[in-house]
């Protein structure tokens, strides 16, 4: 497995990196530039800055999220008491879990699930429970049944998040829909009149604005009316780049004090200089043209992907994938008798092909009943277009190698 | 209080800042240059790096700390399996207490210390027990007698952590002298010897290379030949600019597998792109010539600092103020009956005149009874050598409008 994994012509379809080309490296320089340019600011830049972010960067987010939800600005009602940079939003899902959740407590999350937060819950000893996902996101009559039950037993009031990646989900591509949207609202909305217990959403848009069809849904956080329900964690690394490694929250402000003391213990505040190159590229427009440019080169990436595994897997009965609309990743099933696991001997295959996927498992939790482990996630965030032809060409050849995988093909044809 | 903070002519010699005017702008315009000027070397740092750090940079940090331990190359020991980089060594901190530390468990300081740990460890729920200091740092005759009533008592186990800031120290600017450095190492070595207990030292060099005079003393860490028992955390903050937010630890090999995990969990990884710029600003040698540039400087904020000391306060009797060989801080004792605490005559005299300091008491726990209360921390990191002068003329005309300070001035005279 080492000697594959150091393979230098290895086609990574696994990696969460983003588009390499694509790296704002031109517009990065030209707002440094500014920067370092003004003495005062330059200095500072190379300064401490606050626990809880640049200024002007926060208030840049209040209006550009609120943009995207097309709130009107008489209709505003966000503040900075209600926003926070963070490490990423990496941190942010670590700082959350570290201030709201305690051992023994319940977080729902879809299924399957960012797997790098189940390590983070993991680490609280928190007991995740999931609900299935649909073409419209998570199924939220599922939902509705799973809080029942878990009212019934009496452990409603162990139930502190719901987890959401809602747009283009990590894993699935899946989203969210409108009409879901407000079903999930509304459903703690209830919990919260009937029973007198908050339940929070926290919503990773990470991929919100690598949209390439669709219509723009409005985040869970502008359908809360109350505004006291949801976190809404955003980051520069997906639509700009990961390496200025800058996320934030908008957060009912009841939270931000709680947030920013335990972010104080964490480090005092997240790298002060990215924060002030972003806050270039953002006023200055290169951000939302950069934008722009990533929907069009993802979305040939997105096509690509799509056209390949329809041309190699098309006639292969038991196959199906996800048509994402956005981001950077597509669920694959295989037929269920042909494992994806890390020691399958479909992984093998692949890997003795020269390609490498995230096996679906990793995605799942077992809650309920035996994780699937004929699944995969392939991502067209990193890989080339000619890489990602390749990649799903060689995944196929991987597919016919295994005993399985040619009964399953010769079956069809 | 509030009016008195947001007077735009309060000088302060409280914050931790370091000096605004000698911060590198062109250092760091010149190596983003070159580091975006090279378009592969520019994607790399605009992409998702490792959660240890950029291996240059881990490489450059064993060669640097190891030189100024004037470890000859033949008997290097330390690899890349002993350093990581954090987001600067407040995180560093962080991840180990909560590596390292369970409620209840025993955490050993100096007294007085860095009140930000305090902070830290009170979230863990330690206790947190202390040593007095003395010119030469830590009295480590005392640290032996209270590691002894410690193990009469059967909690010798329970001792998981020793925490001190050995070069300049924060908040009194006293350093451990090489004596004590020996006899500190013996103690750790003894009882792993004697008692299979492993006790581990957690050496903050923070301020190690702002050394205006006398030699470079050995850190604890390359005193300690078994390689086992010291966590030495540096950082770039202080000695270049702590908007770059980059810290890094050397430490034994066993640790650094647990602290990775769990630094995947907090944000797998620091900001890339300041790791970047940083191996470019150090290979290229400005970091060195910038360092031996704020000697300069801090070493004058020092001397007018002592002078102004010397000059307002210098006749009056219970006055006293450490004499520091580096660092940015000054540990002043006032008459033990004018109390200096957040709501002390004192300190409003001082707002009044339009000065600021941190109060002693902060960075004492009571674990030795009451903790004094008539102490400061003066800060010359961000002040300018007119506002240290003019800060330290308030600082007396202060002490002359509280009526025991006038008693105590009118004695001496």
């Amino acid at each position: 497995m080492e000697v594959a994994l150091s393979n230098p012509k290895l086609i990574s379809l696994a990696a969460g990196f983003v588009d390499t080309d694509s790296l704002p490296v031109e517009e990065v320089k030209a707002a440094i530039d500014v920067v370092l340019g003004h003495p005062q600011q330059a200095k500072l830049a190379l300064q401490y800055g606050t626990t809880q972010g640049h200024p002007p960067l926060l208030d840049w987010i209040i209006q550009h999220v609120s943009q995207l939800d097309r709130i009107p600005s008489e209709k505003q009602t966000l503040s900075r008491k209600n926003v926070v940079l963070t490490t990423g939003s990496q941190q942010l899902l670590y700082l959350l879990s570290e201030m709201l959740l305690d051992t023994g407590d319940i977080v729902i999350t879809e299924s399957p699930s960012y797997f790098v937060y189940h390590s983070v819950l993991a680490g609280v000893g928190v007991n995740v429970l999931t609900v299935p996902m649909d073409n419209q996101g998570m199924d939220t009559s599922e939902l509705r049944r799973l809080l029942e039950r878990i009212e019934r037993a009496g452990e409603l009031h162990r139930v502190k998040l719901i987890y959401t990646v809602d747009y283009f989900q990590n894993p699935t591509g899946l989203t969210l829909s409108a009409a879901r949207r407000q079903e999930l609202i509304e459903i703690v909305h209830h919990i919260a009149q009937n029973s007198q217990h908050r339940i929070l959403i926290l919503e990773d848009a990470a991929y919100r604005e690598l949209r390439y069809e669709g219509e723009e849904l409005p985040s869970l956080r502008s359908l809360d009316h109350t505004g006291q329900h949801v976190i809404y964690a955003g980051t520069f690394s997906k639509p700009l780049s990961p390496g200025l490694k800058t996320g934030y929250a908008i957060l009912p402000e009841d939270l931000l004090e709680p947030l920013l003391r335990l972010k104080g213990n964490h480090d005092f505040g997240s790298n002060h200089f990215s924060q002030h190159v972003l806050t270039q590229l953002v006023t200055s427009g290169a951000y939302s043209q950069h934008v722009e440019k990533l929907r069009t080169i993802y979305k040939e990436k997105r096509d690509v992907l799509l056209q390949s595994l329809e041309e190699h897997f098309g006639n292969l009965s038991g196959v199906s994938w996800t048509q994402p609309r956005g981001g950077m990743f597509v669920w694959m099933s295989l037929p269920i008798d042909m494992p994806t696991s890390p020691d399958s001997p479909f992984l093998k295959a692949a890997l003795k092909e020269g390609v490498l996927y995230i096996p679906g498992e990793f995605g799942h939790v077992s809650d309920r009943g035996p994780a699937p482990t004929h699944e995969m996630r392939l991502s067209f965030g990193s890989a080339t277009l000619e890489q990602i032809r390749e990649g799903i060409r060689r995944l196929r050849q991987a597919f016919d190698s295994v005993p399985c995988g040619q009964q399953a093909a010769t079956s069809l044809n």
